[in-house]
């Protein structure tokens, strides 16, 4: 049988030199695990638009189709802000996620015991945290027309278009019920179903979903900015969420926060199954390009290592070897070891991105 | 010249009893200080809908169209809950600020010194807090449309619209740099318009509204996700931020969150200027109707007294007046008077609603 194959899309900033570590996790995975997979390496972003002029070429959007699993790093950077929005660094990633149609977005919001001191929330609050929120990822606002700006009685105006329908709600409501069983069974799912008529139709359809599919998860519903409350007052009420595209993207960032460490955080972005039975996905850091740190060997690569991490679980089926990988990680943490991002009051011993790459691989 | 008028429209649930508190602070300032005003009362929410079959009544709203100030309790309780999406006790609520055309909701994050230590997050990122979220309050997604839940191909849709005019930007803008100008001189504007056009214009608009009027005000911009994190981070960064309907909702009600005591938040909603100078107006407590603890005098009234001290500022020109209540408050936190949702693990006099009402009277 081939092996599982992944396209690398390090992008921009700090994304190839955390990619960078991941490649060497890759490779000891191939040499140490007889896990070996087939690696392709690619463009997207501003260094895809130096070179061909769009933030991803026709010919990656291809790749990544046919590919077991994307990894990407970040994309984007101030020397890429005049551009139009049409070719915009984030236009590269919202294209592929449109268009493998990678509907579920995971996005765990985790602290680690070593780095609790880190957040700005009270160390009780945040200590053993462990939330999943599941953002849909291909449609709402993100994605919905009539969309632009146009004119109209002599003054332009901005228009998006929030839509979606009952199977797209449906998809991501099974992702995250699924998700739900193996965890805390507990969802949470959060709308504005008090003054949007489709988060009406979100409510109803998640309900639906689960009285029919799940009754055995515990369901409950919040207006999502009576969850960015909940999120900061006492997050751990909390095991899944789910939630649609742009209040996904605002939750998922403050419930990343509480954590203190965005370099810490994977996400996962997965759409339906392939022939092969594995599904599309795609991995990436939740943390952004890092302009002002790139290329000095001070980002910290966890977050992408991580997201590798769920590669293995997700699209993989080693869910062992993941957790192997966290456990490292987490040793390697709990020895001191730290970028410069972790490095707190209480000292450590400071590494370079490729000295904690070495480092995890060392624990392994 | 007539006594400025004043509509009490107290709603459900803690509404009538946080108003109650009120309605004698306002008699207080007639009988102690000349401050004299025409004051009458009627239903919003569900208590309109019990007696109209509405949740505002056309009458409620002209005479809320022809007082200088409203101020609101509270709407929603779960006896509404089944109600169809057109009568809910919000829809008083949103018809409200749609008809008076308040645009500019001002909702300020303070955090009280007596009270630092209920935060979820640590007293250093919190102690002291005082930013001002100006939420755009009469457009965008809450508004627009086409909206509803339609059906195609066999399966429903839900559809809202996000629709903003230069115009609209503009006038929030203004409130926010003229604010700004009171303050700390610094303005956050937050949108999405890295991946939607509504907020391409935002930028664009409240960048040249600042670029002709408003240059020697500090201006930056940030994405809305961003400022979420931002918030948890570090709020302090912040004097005051401006941002759309929608976001506004979220990241005002994470930043309540922030200072710990959502009993003690107040807010604005003002509008153009009328005929006599002042503009239309309404205040209101950001916390909601709280039927769990209503009827039971355990409510916190400061939330709601603290929104009269804004009318006094905002409507009636008694800035120092509000000052003096505003103080008269914290002289009575720092005297450890506690109504029951401020009872912390190092005590204090625990009060009833009416108690806290007549300590700050006494304090003034
Ligand atoms: C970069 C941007 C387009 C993106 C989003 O808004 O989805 C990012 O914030 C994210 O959450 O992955
Ligand atoms: C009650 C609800 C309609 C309202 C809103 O969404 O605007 C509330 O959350 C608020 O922020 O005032």
């Amino acid at each position: 049988m081939a092996n599982p194959s992944i396209l690398i899309l390090p992008g921009d900033g700090i994304g190839p030199e955390v990619m960078a570590e991941v490649k060497k996790i890759i490779s000891w995975y191939g040499d140490k695990r007889e896990l070996a997979f087939d690696v392709s390496e690619d463009l997207v972003g501003g260094a895809a638009y130096d070179v061909h002029g769009v933030p991803l070429a026709d010919e990656t959007m291809a790749k990544a189709q046919e590919v077991d699993a994307v990894l990407l790093g970040a994309v984007g950077g101030p020397k890429y802000d005049v551009l139009d929005f049409s070719v915009k660094p984030e236009r590269g990633l919202l294209r592929l996620r449109k268009e493998m149609d990678l509907f579920a977005n995971l996005r765990p919001a985790q602290c680690f015991d070593a780095l609790a001191d880190f957040s700005s929330l009270k160390k009780d609050v945040v200590a053993g945290l462990d939330i999943m929120i599941v953002r849909e990822l291909t449609s709402g606002v993100y994605f919905g027309t009539p969309r632009g700006i146009f004119e109209e009685n002599g003054e332009r105006y901005g228009v998006n278009t929030q839509r979606y329908t009952e199977s797209e709600i449906e998809r991501v409501a099974r992702s995250a019920f699924e998700l739900a069983k193996r965890r805390g069974n507990k969802v949470c799912s959060m709308e504005k179903a008090n003054v949007m008529e489709s988060g009406i139709l979100w409510r109803e359809v998640v309900q639906r979903v689960h009285d029919e599919e799940y009754p055995e998860v515990e369901l409950s519903h919040m207006y999502a900015d009576n969850g960015a409350m909940q999120l900061v007052r006492w997050p751990k009420q909390f095991d899944v969420i789910v939630t649609d595209n742009l209040f996904g993207d605002i939750l998922s960032d403050c419930a990343a926060m509480l954590t203190g460490s965005l370099g810490m955080l994977p996400s996962a972005s997965l759409g339906a199954p392939m022939e092969n039975g594995r599904p599309k996905a795609m991995y990436e850091p939740v943390h952004g390009s890092a302009p002002d740190i790139a290329g000095q060997g001070k980002a910290n690569p966890i977050a992408c290592i991580l997201s590798f991490a769920m590669a293995l679980r997700y699209s993989f089926d080693q869910g062992d070897e993941a957790t192997r990988l966290e456990q490292a990680i987490e040793k390697v943490l709990a020895d001191g070891v730290r970028t410069a991002d972790l490095m707190g009051p209480e000292g450590g011993t400071p590494v370079s991105t490729a000295e904690m790459g070495d480092k995890i691989i060392a624990a392994l």
